[in-house]
């Protein structure tokens, strides 16, 4: 069983400059658990300063409130964060470093290390205030930085099992500027699994070359069981709109779903899904199996 | 060493009603040239009544003269054709035919068998007249047929192993409608390497639904070595514009380099290749690494 991490409304929205009202994004969250997506990051705890798009995050988890079988996260960012995050009673939460100091310094203002040491007392805050919660830890440009080049995959095995002592229940890795082939997916999951058991192993890829598919497929061959992804493939995107960010949540569908492992996820709610999203940002159907089945 | 077959200037102008100056098509193929492509199937030798955009073949292939390394192709589809093929000095020409009769019925108005009969001809007219040419043939819907479903992989062998009696040098086969995920790939490369040696077989991918490259990198491990691709995805679409058609030779070769396989293209010239007839399409730059490579 091949779990599916929604990320549109957090990752997905967050770098939108066209603010997008909370009932949109209660829509759009719930078209996307209606679709048969129950894991998903809805918002984030960052400070409204930095991201007013994600300012009304609270607010946000309120109006969704706990339907059924949902598994809603949000990304806290610091203790600050933290307290909103618990105040807001959401019960599962992500932390967001990277393998590369270049890229942690800036975009969040700190090294990889003193990160670590951030999301240590975040950790374990929210496991006192929430001995029920989960911890997602997000390692961004685990292949490749856009300030310093390529990354070793023994630097990425040394955060995860940083992470892995911080008590986090899933790692992420991202693919943040859409760079890597197959073949270095296989490089970084074999040195990965060494450490990190195979059920607590996500990949977070992007699809701005292309490749995102090729990726899930030779995670797919070396047992990985988790994968980000953004309906419509809003988000992440480093060039201009339309340009590929986030691997889009319909692609990964029609793929899995065409290789044989069953997704759960209804194709035509799940296109549907961010329309009204797409509405506001005044944009076209992002991805390509969203544009096939609509036939847009 | 892998062969990228170029099919632009054909596969992805033939589909556009908007008429391409044949100096445009001149500087278009010339630029791909430049890039470091030499496999260009230019034109096609159909009718001028079903496909206007295509009626200049003959002065386009003489206009381009033989640049040293090119080698240039054109879809030949009847006798007719081949005559035209033949006065035009090409050396490579390709037949077109598929793997379900509803999809041929509906697109070239025989069937498989009828197509092959045809081709019979014409293979035999064109090694008469040209001792030293070059033969193709395209398997359409190798994959699936979108009157007639699923196509099992011993039918394509079938025509296979029929286009093998005719001589031909090289088959294709394509996922016309762009739907195969890579275990679909792994089975009818099994079923055709068969009959087909490997160094004769290509794939003909579509990314309507984004597998295009994980279907190239399933190919890859199973030995393939020739894969068509059109500048900036031009052509195939049988959606919206925008909606992905053909596999983009920009995708492609980043795939390929990227997974240490060298193409000997430039990308920023093959990103920049297919812009004059994007203009006069009033299109955008329509593959993943052309919008990346050139910001747009």
């Amino acid at each position: 069983m091949v779990r599916i991490v929604e990320v549109g409304p957090r990752d997905g929205l967050q770098n939108e400059s066209v603010p997008i009202p909370t009932e949109t994004k209660r829509s759009f969250v719930e078209a996307l658990l209606s679709a048969g997506l129950f894991e998903i990051e809805a918002t984030s705890f960052v400070s409204p300063k930095w991201v007013p798009q994600l300012a009304d995050a609270s607010e946000l988890l309120a109006s969704l409130g706990s339907p059924e079988g949902a598994r809603f996260s949000a990304l806290v960012p610091n203790r600050t964060g933290l307290e909103r995050a618990l105040a807001s009673g959401v019960g599962r939460i992500a932390v967001f470093t990277a393998a590369s100091d270049a890229f942690t310094v800036k975009n969040i203002g700190m090294t990889v290390k003193a990160s670590l040491a951030t999301f240590a007392e975040v950790v374990a805050a929210f496991r006192a205030a929430r001995p029920d919660g989960w911890v997602r830890g997000y390692v961004s440009t685990a292949f490749e930085c856009p300030y310093a080049g390529r990354v070793e995959p023994a630097v990425v095995v040394g955060v995860c099992t940083r992470l892995l002592e911080l008590g986090v229940d899933e790692i992420s890795l991202g693919d943040t500027i859409g760079v890597a082939a197959p073949r270095e997916v296989r490089a970084l999951t074999a040195a990965v699994l060494g450490s990190v058991p195979t059920g607590m192993l996500a990949y977070h890829f992007h699809d701005t070359r292309g490749t995102a598919i090729a990726n899930v497929a030779e995670a797919l061959e070396h047992g990985v069981t988790a994968f980000d992804a953004s309906a419509a493939g809003l988000g992440g995107c480093p060039y201009a709109p339309g340009a590929g960010g986030n691997l889009a949540t319909e692609d990964l569908v029609y793929f899995l779903e065409r290789s044989g492992v069953p997704t759960g996820v209804d194709p035509v709610a799940l296109a549907r899904a961010s329309l009204p999203v797409l509405g506001v940002l005044g944009r076209s159907p992002g991805s390509k199996v969203q544009r096939a089945v609509l036939g847009a």
